[in-house]
């Protein structure tokens, strides 16, 4: 989420802070009138990184320093920079959050998964470093500050470390809001690399993880809110919510990894993963890196149960059916070979546990993607393992 | 500056926003009582740190994985990890600023040297890639945001141009405070490296840019600060004060590059980069990260023109003679034999036409540092380059 590398861009859609802000700072930010938001307009923020995009003659120079080398720059999920080192390049992605979960431990470890998540989109599976990026809120209290600060740390590490890496570095400032984020570098042979560009017509789209982090992680801050309570009580309870609320927060912390490998043994054409621009908007980003004519069709939206009722009972200000309701650490949006696809699906939950879903096809088309009229929602209950419950 | 490895932590010492802040909100931050402080408590940072440091054993088996190849964590300048690929590691640092000059194009520059120097002062001279990490912030009118934050990319990304990389990658949030910064990345093979670590009895410190510029980026917002200006005028004039900020914008935006290069050349034992702790404060870190059992001591201090004399009518406030005001960019403070130094320096203002300083010497002791009781203050002009006027 919220990388320079998702839709060309700038954003901290995801502005959900729990622990240090005050509903009026956050509203300060303009735009959706939630509390979950997207203040930079895409088009203003194109605006900005101009100054920073290559010239095509430059772009040409360093395309051919690369060779055969894949070379990425701003646009995806992460860049593909080749090196000095004949076959060798380097991927690399940041970001950094703003709070959204009232577990620092836990917030660590989806800013970790998240950030860790832009080189599993690219098919790397192996992150050779790590750097933590956090900025200590300055309106926390020393006690707050020694209790939050390094739970969140360790959480955070401990993301690192189950993904086989480590965080050797990293930089922690004071901060008016508390953030946490960081960088993941991998350093990889161009076999390890699955550039997101080779969808064809006859492959289909499986998604990882389900929608409707956003919604659920506002509605369990809105059991403290009776204002905002009594807007979606008539179609959850709190149990729903508390549900929905622990199933997101494991599935934003849940690493996207095995997802990635297994995308080289059932020969993905391409991925991105689902954060701050929602499901259409990352698939609409993927659809436009493309080599071939293809447009992306979604026909299923697979949703943290009850979260689409809330959203609903919210009326337009999540827009989870329309695809544009922000994720934070969602799944991969993968474009296989049809024959591939359900056994990809086989295989990841055998592997992990939790369903993978076909969402929709991919066809002839100008680079677009969209949802068809009345999607089918699979509802996702929170209980899915045998025997847990959450 | 600022960065986890700069002397194991987590600091935002050089808070001295210019634009976008109140001077208010800044000294809610507590601290030294200047626009410019030091906010966190060492001890409370390495606390904070704590949840993050690896284990003795996992650091062993790490060290076995590393084999021949050099390996450097938390603590200094720049993070080393071993990769996959036998003979080469990554070496990667993070930084990022408030803003302290109100030219956002030279801002830009600033922050992209300051990241690159930590690359610098490890003897590694070829940037792979460079991440930016840009805060906009939420108090800039579109119009100010539309001018500033370009110009303070495009200085960025033209910073990263002039030291044979580029930027491909990053991320913007909104911030309430606006921060400028990003992440060297280095894939090095082990002679690239020059370990911060091999001083020994003998050697010379050399270092490469004046001390200064804090002051000078004080003095220089108190001109529009009459109660302020009060306290310095009768030390210094206002076009003294513009000179001292002109020089220390142009020594921020200069890269180490050359002074890194020639670290291989002379044979240097180990350096590290002058910035938010001050001279003493990382010339205290570099001792004790040593092999050997060797103190530095300080005998010059060259410091930007004019500069002690404002530090000094200020009272405690910059503690620039005590070594340990914070700088921003600040020069490479390097061990070299004693036979070499005075070639390294001749070379470099060769070069460059900049000059580089003998300030001290290595002796046998106990892994610290000190300056020495009445140091010899070198005034450095503002003007240096023959037929350059600032």
């Amino acid at each position: 989420m919220a990388d320079m590398n998702d839709g060309t861009i700038l954003q901290a859609e995801e502005l959900i802070p729990v622990a240090t802000e005050s509903e009026a700072e956050c509203l300060e930010l303009g735009g959706a009138g939630s509390l979950a938001r997207r203040p930079f307009d895409p088009e203003v923020l194109t605006k900005l990184l101009e100054g920073i995009q290559d010239d095509p003659s430059a772009t040409q120079e360093y395309m051919q320093l690369g060779g055969g080398v894949p070379t990425l720059g701003i646009g995806m999920d992460a860049c593909v920079s080749p090196l000095r080192h004949a076959g060798f390049c380097v991927v690399q992605t940041t970001d950094f959050f703003y709070p959204l979960v009232d577990d620092p431990y836990m917030q660590g470890k989806i800013a970790c998964a998240n950030v860790l998540s832009d080189l599993y989109a690219m098919g790397v599976t192996e992150c050779d470093n790590m750097l933590m990026l956090m900025g200590v809120s300055t309106k926390l209290t020393d006690k707050e500050r020694d209790v939050v600060v390094p739970l969140m740390m360790r959480g955070f590490k401990n993301g690192a470390v189950e993904a086989g890496t480590n965080v050797r570095g990293g930089q922690t400032v004071l901060n008016p809001w508390l953030t946490v984020g960081g960088v993941a570098t991998s350093v990889c042979q161009t076999p390890e690399i699955i550039m997101p560009e080779n969808a064809v017509p006859g492959d289909v789209l499986v998604m990882t993880k389900p929608l409707g982090t956003q919604v659920a992680v506002n509605a369990h801050q809105w059991l403290d809110m009776p204002e905002r309570w009594n807007r979606i009580k008539l179609v959850v309870n709190e149990d729903d919510v508390r549900k929905a609320y622990n199933r997101a927060m494991d599935s934003m912390a849940r690493l996207n990894r095995t997802a990635a490998r297994l995308m080289h043994k059932y020969n993905a054409h391409g991925a991105t993963d689902v954060t701050g621009f929602g499901l259409l908007g990352h698939a609409q980003n993927l659809a436009r890196n493309q080599k071939a004519e293809v447009s992306f069709v979604i026909h299923n939206l697979p949703v943290i149960a009850k979260m689409t009722a809330v959203a609903k009972a919210c009326g337009n200000m999540f827009q989870l059916l329309q695809g544009l309701s922000a994720e934070t650490s969602g799944g991969l949006l993968i474009c296989l070979p049809r024959e591939q696809a359900a056994a990809y699906c086989k295989d990841i939950e055998k592997q992990e546990g939790y369903q993978a879903w076909i969402i929709g096809i991919v066809e002839k088309g100008n680079r677009t993607a969209r949802i068809i009229d009345k999607p089918r929602v699979i509802e996702v209950p929170a209980k899915e393992k045998e025997g847990e419950l959450w």
